[in-house]
């Protein structure tokens, strides 16, 4: 066993705390991780609220985990003590399903199990993610990672990264391609550099005209105000994909529009009700709204190879562990740029 | 000109009555066409109704026209005089934006040129469809027409039949995928007859028991009744392609999650309202809604010829002319199986 430092939510209402619990001996097939860097997702606040569900208190959230390897379990052979290593959003999966043998363990048939508010299949005990010292994985649910990039600026990529690099890797967004990325947070940010460096031509396309200057700087070549009519209408029937990173209530009828022929409009975010949709608006071009959830490990890996050849990371705000509570306010009021990351290093 | 006699809306209120025009004389590139048989579809009903805005009246419906070209203008080079020929949703569009030049005429960017209730390209004069002894088109959009068929049950292929084949092609739906189709009625039993002919295994999802039989004998391999929460269940993630053919109000949500991972619920029915999405339901397993409107000249003749080679029409009533305010009661309560169609020997 060993014994890790970490912060959880012990309720749905309280701010997080620090908590301390201790990780299994690394089996077999595990390595075990000391965790650098961990970002802070939207979706840690959500299941800390109990937002999706009651949680497992004590929970202890972060899903874009990077580390160094410490200890690896006698049968390990992809990974040596002392690489640098990443978790994303799951740490096991039932392994023998359609989609766990396509390499897309996502969306396991069984359901995946979650990096935190999870149990470890067939127990109950609870997975617990990165706000802690270390983590202890399978080594096939393990990324490899380039010593070539900002650590930092990495740990966002696996969960952000793949989110948004895996409906554009699907829908073969390549050269030629019109790309419109709704919200600048994030995912949005990362949906940006993907796009523009994948070829596409890319419209940010957001409510705030004081984005356009960073849109442009991530990659975007274009920026529209969607709260202009005019910029809107000249805008219909104008774009192959449109990645929707928005997670508050809005209408996708009004971004449907501005899909061409054949569009899609890729849903990352998750309204907290269902948005209505004219069939009429889908039927007139051949347009499509399609979901996409992460990513699998695989493509993760073929991902943050991706960045480290093409120089691309996450742009983060580096915090300490016990901002973590100001850091969810302040992504509530969607004031970070783009990502809040925990330097480990604050908790010794 | 010559003299037509038809049947044609005069309001949104009053049954439809006869109605007599003229049809110009055939342009150099234009045949004239005895109409035989024209169908009835639930669009004409709509549009005579003012359901989708204010129509032209006197209207005159019908878009599932089949006859004989009884003239052709001189620079014809498709027909000749004396042969079956086939009349769709339209009868003209722009011909030089993207969708035109690539034969998907129904996506025009100008919008196409309904056969009713439409206006001659750059006129005043409106275009008067199938419910009438007549018509003169333009040969490019004009279909050829098998000897090999029961012409009767051809004429609702130009409609129900091309917006069904349509989304089943542009899938690529074969052998080993599993399809569903929503709603038995017109489009449905195309849908049934089209995908089962496709090699691939057909389950017809219904309210209504009494429909088994039915969907058996067109093709469909199972029958699940939706009201049935256990059935319901018993085919959560199952198919790769639903055909949702229901153009009343119902939960796109519930269907949505019958499709497993990467399915695509196809709409081809446009109910009065918006149906709201929960993102959720798309993201889990990347599924899709996709819209899809009938088909261009190009498809929908590659359609008849495969009708002609597999043998496949629409199950049809025939009716005189003078039932048509008669058909269209039944058709708001379901009552015909699947299609009515206009035999015009009753106008003479």
């Amino acid at each position: 066993m060993i014994q890790v430092k970490a912060f959880a939510a012990y309720d749905a209402e309280t701010p997080l705390k620090p908590f301390e619990f201790e990780r299994k001996e690394v089996g077999p097939n595990q390595v075990q991780i000391e965790i650098l860097y961990s970002g802070v997702c939207h979706s840690d606040i959500h299941t800390a609220k109990g937002d999706w569900g009651p949680a497992i208190y004590p929970l202890v959230p972060g899903h874009e985990i990077v580390g160094r390897i410490i200890k690896t379990g006698e049968k390990v052979t992809k990974f040596s003590v002392g690489e640098l290593a990443g978790v994303g959003c799951f740490v096991d999966s039932c392994r023998t399903c359609a989609s766990c043998k396509e390499g897309e363990e996502q969306y396991c048939e069984e359901g995946m199990t979650g990096t935190y508010n999870s149990y470890e299949r067939g127990t109950k005990t609870p997975t617990y993610g990165g706000y802690a010292t270390a983590i202890t994985v399978d080594e096939s649910y393990v990324l490899h990672v380039s010593e070539k990039l900002d650590l930092k600026g990495v740990a966002p990529l696996l969960c952000a990264g793949i989110t948004t690099y895996s409906p554009l890797r699907y829908l073969k967004v390549g050269k030629g391609d019109k790309v419109a990325v709704l919200g600048l947070g994030g995912l949005g940010h990362m949906a940006v550099k993907f796009a523009a460096s994948f070829g596409a031509e890319v419209t940010m396309l957001s409510t705030s005209p004081s984005k356009e200057a960073d849109a442009k700087d991530l990659g975007a070549h274009h920026f529209a105000l969607t709260s202009d009519p005019a910029v809107m209408a000249s805008l219909t029937n104008k774009f192959d994909v449109i990645i929707n990173t928005v997670s508050a209530k809005h209408d996708y009828n009004t971004y449907l529009n501005l899909l061409n022929k054949n569009g899609t409009m890729v849903i990352v975010g998750l309204p907290p009700a269902g948005e209505p949709i004219q069939a009429f608006n889908l039927v007139m071009k051949r347009r499509a709204i399609m979901g996409s959830l992460i990513g699998g490990i695989k493509e993760t890996q073929e991902m943050l190879d991706y960045c480290a050849e093409h120089n691309i990371t996450s742009d983060v705000e580096i915090i300490d562990m016990d901002y973590i509570n100001e850091a969810y306010e302040r992504m509530d009021r969607s004031d970070v740029k783009y990502r809040f990351v925990i330097d480990m290093a604050s908790m010794k």
